[in-house]
């Protein structure tokens, strides 16, 4: 049948004897899969009702934390992530857990401390962790040393990701060739790693070339090998037969409700298929069959509305086109729709290759793939084709410096020189492992947070979620009141939305009428960002009319070098203004406005500071990345309207300059 | 990396030197892709916008044509499917035109005679269509004998398909084994077959298996294979795999929009994958994407509404449970609800494969997987365990007397004597090709029709939809208005749908309310099903009050021999009437009500006819089956409410017996 899947005796009892060297399989259901398709929003409370279950299957190991879960659980559902680990290792008992961690960066955006790595490590072995699946955006594994110190001083199992990415549609060419993927993995066997991941995290990895590099791993080193490919182009169920016949050892799947789409294939047609063989998971599907009737049951009907229902494809072809994840482009597209400039999305594909060789041709993944798209639009967008980079994002500044690691190629030696002009750490880039620059910081972290920190796994919290972080503390310790948003919803809610909306399918609902005429004149909605999330609400002032500032418009002149578009009108500006671009203007002053909805970190100008127009004013914090927005004149700031932590919308009025 | 597939060298170049052995490929979205996903729906109008595009695709053929589009074209779309075939042939110029046909069932839903099947083909190839992809539920391929002879004498391509079933959760056993499909394969070439095709019409072809198969057949014959596997399970994308590995010619995919759930793989991870290779297609992905874009923008938003969306899942692994058709499980599962039997599930799997072994152990594909289905649920709810067959349904009666053809296995004897007792057609079974028992039927139907009947097409509709295609006749030809539900819908009707329901979900919207208060009071919604469609309707009687007539309670002393539920309650019947079933009376006499929503096809009993209880007395197509509806008691016949082509809801009084 193939070189290493052989057919044995094909029995379907559910007690059919052991396979000669089966499958093991690692469910990411609870994890990846409602990362990949519900925004990470699972929620304890429904891991529950199937955990008991799933402990019975027989998976290898469970993914139960990690990844973005950790910022999510306290951000938007008002959950303690370090409750969860201990809550699931109540019904799950036997099958050990695997968490995703972001090497250096943990379970944040941004490379920590070696003294707050150690310790989160520490605490998440304390707290139930087995498995610690460890990845670096940039495949540089000096920033796995502390970690990796940790996770075998806790006797636990070390698994080294190599981040799968391409340079040409398919595996070869200059840099992410089989040889790369072989030092790689020696690179890990020689750390200690116990397990090694190869983590296609983009769907990138083509069936015949997994069966190519699994074999070429197999043969570079003992230890077993563990595949991650998820669904998003399509290719992943061949890529999974292909590396099973190639000798993989683990595979990632999830139970179908949390399969397909972005996330991973699901597990029950691998267990279908290997029935017989030399490689039969022994799984039986009966039980599998149970656990997803509680799951499309009790679980799903709270989740579906958040599946991205924007296409009716189920698959994301852009990856195959474009060798970049999914989720890459769809956020170029949709920037470059909401400045108007769709017309150059295939300026941004010539671009985006070039800008990645730039940047030392490094993986595309967060938060790399952010990095290379935004500085792309910048090139696209603000300059003229022999004035790129003339407008260089922080993130690429810290880039060049050597804040991230080592890239796959050294850096374009002139953008880097361009990048590092008075870049305040230094205008000479490093070469040593990025945190060895990094000062301690849990002592910092425990002297902000103070009392409000009542044990480590709290200050832990708070020293990587700084902002969101005393938020969730102030709600765990009853100082604050958790807002409506991060409740939980239940079945109940589900049925009363699903029957008003089918109301309203059917035709029985009307408009709704102002109660009184002046309600109905004034009454305006509104969509507003709060926590991150929209949220429609009207409006009915109860003063005199409201003043909405004219928007800032856009040009080169005043363009932020920001990774999103600047604000659209909401109402639209007048035609008159938009002839003349200038900035914003109330009748006090000239306005910073939002480019994007996000959170301000700081500000780093205070009342009455002077500043020069293109110095930064406030730093925004929205997907993912810190965006210093600068000042769009020269003045004195007049009015600095937020504070650290808040969200604000797309076109909010930051500062005032007067 | 394979048996079969080798890289080659790995050029990504659009006019890259054509692979030593290409894949061919055929699409199936104008077809088997809106069949599977949207309910057959889509519209011609909505196909040329990309015909032009995909003609240059390079596809081996494109199906346009065929299987349940002939039905709802001219039902529910007000389209003549003749019209649609001339139309696309107008775009695609270059690319060979495919249909399904159901051997001697045509296009329709029973063996129809020789001289309309002659005609059919005739009309088919004269019209344009190139290859006829034909099947039989029951692999009897003497149910080919006549439409072969017409394919031929068009100078048409003949494409044999062996229906892919299994008795076991895999490949073997008894009946369904390798010698099997062999056998028929060699059947099928010498007669005269130019291609093959596997059709596993329930995605059960597991990937081992395809490649076992796909081997032996390409060592049997010379002819081409084709392989038709739907990715109901998930296993296709494998199965699709090992079959390139094992040989196999001609794959059938999707476009991305039409692909997955109950549909096909996509082409373009395909493409992707067998790149470089010697399989290598040698499409250009970006023409794909180019017709994706178009499809997703233009076309989706009018069919996204036909999705079912009532699970998260995109596959169903009750398939690989119960090696049945994922429609038939969850009819069943319907059937049972609606009857407050849901608790019987169990017993309905343990009776089904008894069921089909009984039948002669048939494959499963409509409409042999409904007779098997409905027999199983009566001899799980009407009889006792050694009672069994008390009620057998016309279509099992009808596949006894041998009418379907020949079965894989004989029909158990008993089951068969009991069934032909007191058959019209006689109590010994035929063993004769079925069509030979049939009268020539063209020159009937054209005396029934006449005029309206302007030539051969629209005779051919009629002959195998006297009702549907009467229908449509009168609209084509301005006899009758058609009404709304046939009109297509535009992108601006599904702006306003879809901001409607924005609404709702937004808190916008309000409940509706009568305009006067009596209006308030009287109005009732009602669910209505015309034209095979449900609507909901309000009704505000402008006479007396409304009777709503109690409805036909469940006892296994009245239990129907249908396949589907006695009516529920619209409203509920007084709890007291619960205790003690029996059939309804209205103050005339007793009622007999619709079981299910359907049509009537005719009235076996006239008024003033004598019945006693258990006659046929109506009998209602729905779900694609003839149901003879069984008088409740002994009495005179007073009214039959309904004509022949009426569209009845569920619990409709068809007939009064006093």
């Amino acid at each position: 049948m193939s070189e290493q899947v052989k057919m044995t005796a094909l029995q379907y009892e559910n007690d059919r004897p052991p396979a000669e060297n089966p499958l093991k399989i690692m469910d990411l259901s609870l994890r990846d899969g409602h990362q990949s398709l519900f925004a990470t929003r699972g929620r304890t409370e429904d891991m529950i009702p199937v955990a008991e279950m799933m402990d019975e299957v027989g998976f290898w190991a469970i993914e139960t934390w990690g990844g973005a879960t950790f910022d999510t659980m306290h951000r938007f559902l008002n959950e303690d992530p370090w409750e969860r680990l201990r809550t699931l290792k109540r019904y799950l008992k036997k099958t050990p857990f695997s968490m995703l961690l972001r090497a250096q960066n943990l379970v944040g955006y941004r490379n920590y401390a070696d003294d707050l790595a150690y310790a989160f490590v520490d605490r998440a072995a304390e707290n139930g962790m087995d498995v610690f699946r460890t990845f670096d955006a940039l495949n540089d594994y000096r920033n796995f040393e502390t970690v990796v110190k940790q996770i075998k001083k806790s006797g636990k199992h070390f698994q080294g990701c190599i981040c799968y990415t391409l340079t040409a549609p398919r595996l070869g060419g200059e840099v992410y060739n089989l040889e790369y993927y072989i030092n790689k993995a020696k690179d890990l066997e020689s750390m200690g790693a116990d397990t090694i991941c190869l983590k296609d995290m983009a769907g990138l990895m083509a069936p015949y070339d997994a069966f190519q590099v699994v074999k070429a791993l197999k043969e570079a080193v003992t230890i077993p090998i563990h595949l991650h490919s998820h669904f998003t182009s399509g290719m992943s169920p061949m890529t999974h037969l292909k590396a099973i016949e190639a000798g993989v050892d683990i595979i990632d799947t999830c139970m179908t409700p949390y399969a397909y789409r972005t996330s991973h294939a699901a597990i029950e047609p691998l267990v279908m298929t290997l029935l017989g063989t030399n490689r039969d998971t022994g799984f039986d599907i009966k039980k599998l069959a149970a656990i997803n009737e509680i799951l499309e049951k009790q679980v799903m009907p709270k989740y579906k509305h958040l599946l991205d229902d924007s296409k009716v494809s189920i698959i994301d072809i852009n990856v195959l086109l474009h060798q970049t994840p999914g989720g890459m482009l769809s956020n170029l597209v949709n920037q470059l729709r909401e400045m108007d400039a769709l017309d150059k999305i295939d300026e941004v594909y010539k671009e985006l290759p070039k800008v990645r060789k730039d940047l030392g041709q490094i993986p595309l993944v967060t938060p790399t793939s952010q990095i290379v798209g935004v500085q792309t639009v910048n090139n696209v967008l603000h300059d003229t084709p022999d004035e790129r980079y003339k407008m260089i994002t922080g993130q690429v500044k810290d880039l060049c410096y050597g804040l991230y690691g080592k890239t796959a190629i050294p850096i374009n030696p002139e953008v880097q020189k361009k990048a590092l002009q008075g870049y305040p750490r230094g205008e000479e880039p490093i070469t040593c492992r990025p945190a060895e620059v990094l000062e301690p910081e849990l002592d910092k972290a425990k002297e902000e947070i103070g009392e409000l920190a009542v044990d480590m796994d709290d200050l832990i919290l708070y020293a990587q979620f700084p902002v969101t972080g005393r938020k969730f503390l102030e709600w765990k310790y009853g100082k604050s009141e958790p807002p409506e948003s991060v409740k939980p919803i239940t079945l109940e809610d589900v049925a009363r939305r699903d029957g008003f909306v089918k109301k309203a399918k059917d035709g029985l609902l009307v408009e709704k009428k102002g109660d009184t005429p002046e309600k109905t004149e004034a009454l305006r909605t509104f969509n507003v960002f709060v926590d991150n999330e929209y949220f429609s609400v009207e409006v009915d002032p109860v003063g005199g009319p409201m003043i909405v500032p004219a928007p800032q418009q856009v040009s080169s002149a005043v363009a932020a070098p920001s990774p999103t578009p600047p604000p659209a009108a909401s109402p639209p500006p007048p035609k008159a203004e938009e002839k003349e671009p200038a900035p914003s203007k109330s009748t006090d002053g000239t306005l910073l406005l939002a480019p994007m909805p996000g959170m301000v970190v700081s500000y780093e100008k205070d009342i009455g500071d002077k500043v020069t127009k293109g110095e930064t004013v406030v730093i925004l914090e929205a997907m993912k990345m810190e965006n210093a927005l600068p000042a769009p004149c020269d003045g004195v700031i007049k009015a600095n309207n937020f504070s650290s932590g808040d969200t604000v919308a797309k076109g909010a009025a930051l500062s005032v300059i007067e």
